[in-house]
């Protein structure tokens, strides 16, 4: 096995199907020559997010590799993985209960291993620490650690972009208006239930409504619900 | 989900199977009053190890835990997961044929969420910079910074322990005569050809009978090569 050659045009991008990981996506096709999406499969609920990033892998001509980890919803108990518990938010002691513990990590060593096959040193990924919901693994901090011990782990020079990191929601849609790729989000899934359309209820379709409301821009993607929360 | 609150009287010891991880095992025996075992699946060539880790769980009475993950061998391709490469030793610019990329850090990563949901602080793992043999998730930098991911990712105080990061191989032989466990060596598997009986002739069983020989001790295991190597 010889070393590989960084090949710093090229990266790939971390995709769950969402808004946040499309606008990465976006973003990333602006600033490398080269762009390949990673997706994974943990058992999640909402694997309709699945669909969705195969679609825009498909839309965009891009290759997509979608790698499963089931030991993830083994090892978690968690709303998104278990149809038995409720998908609610966190209050100010407790973790959201679609919290999977450890989840970027664990996408982030997976993703490097398949990166530095390719000789690729570019990792995007579509963190937010603004509103982050309590997740740990969505801050700077973490990602600034994480990027050294991958460096460390496989000797390569990775390097994690987090273009989304300090940005609101709202933030977020106007960036997408401004790459020019506002028609890529019909695409995306980011409802929790999981079912076809996205429910407009849930905590996640709460806070996507929100930024497109402050950011005075259009969803346009179709709702289940006819009265959507207005704030 | 509330924050669990630290149990900093056990551990969790990342088993192999091998001769360094029960070296650690009888190690965290001796340092932490209740002690559990995980071992990992990734489609390795030398699957005996884990019937050897299952053996020494029953023997000591340990809960024992064995997460798949075949996305190791899936993404990576090396002489340990793929039977069509040759087991050979690393040289001066290149890797060895069995290093699986990554391996060390998604190890630890997917133990710790195990602990983690245990509440269970301190992770045990049998690497060693001193004969590390190229792979650089093997040194201490690389432990560090795992660490600190490790604590940053899940808001959680863990520790990642190696007690045999700067012995040699004879002086990890020496310890576990120290520990009064050499006997517990007689059901450990080091070689990496996977079968029932160490060939005695690959690079990590001559490792192996290195140590013991410059230990002055014998290595209580049967090799099937009647000639094994004297240096």
């Amino acid at each position: 096995m010889t070393m590989a050659t960084p090949r710093n045009n090229q990266a790939i991008v971390l995709h769950s199907g969402g808004q946040d990981s499309t606008t990465c996506l976006a973003w990333a096709l602006k600033k490398f020559e080269k762009v390949h999406m990673i997706s994974f499969d943990y058992g999640q609920r909402h694997k309709r997010e699945l669909k969705a990033a195969k679609t825009i892998a498909k839309k965009l001509n891009l290759t997509h590799e979608t790698i499963k980890l089931p030991f993830l919803s083994q090892l978690t108990s968690n709303a998104l993985t278990d149809k038995t518990i409720k998908v609610k938010a966190g209050s100010k002691n407790e973790l959201p209960s679609t919290f999977v513990e450890g989840r970027n990590m664990v996408f982030l060593a997976t993703a490097a291993i398949y990166a530095k096959q390719k000789g690729i040193p570019n990792l995007v990924i579509g963190v937010c620490q603004t509103d982050y919901s309590g997740y740990p693994d969505c801050r700077d901090d973490f990602i600034k650690s994480i990027e050294k011990t991958l460096q460390l782990a496989m000797e390569f020079p990775f390097k994690v972009h987090t273009p989304l990191m300090f940005l609101t929601k709202a933030e977020t849609v106007q960036m997408m208006q401004k790459l020019g790729s506002l028609e890529l989000l019909k695409y995306t899934h980011t409802c929790y239930e999981g079912r076809e359309l996205a429910c407009g209820l849930c905590p996640a379709c709460k806070l996507r409504l929100k930024g497109f409301r402050m950011a005075k821009v259009k969803d346009p993607i179709k709702y289940e619900s006819k009265t959507l929360p207005r704030k």
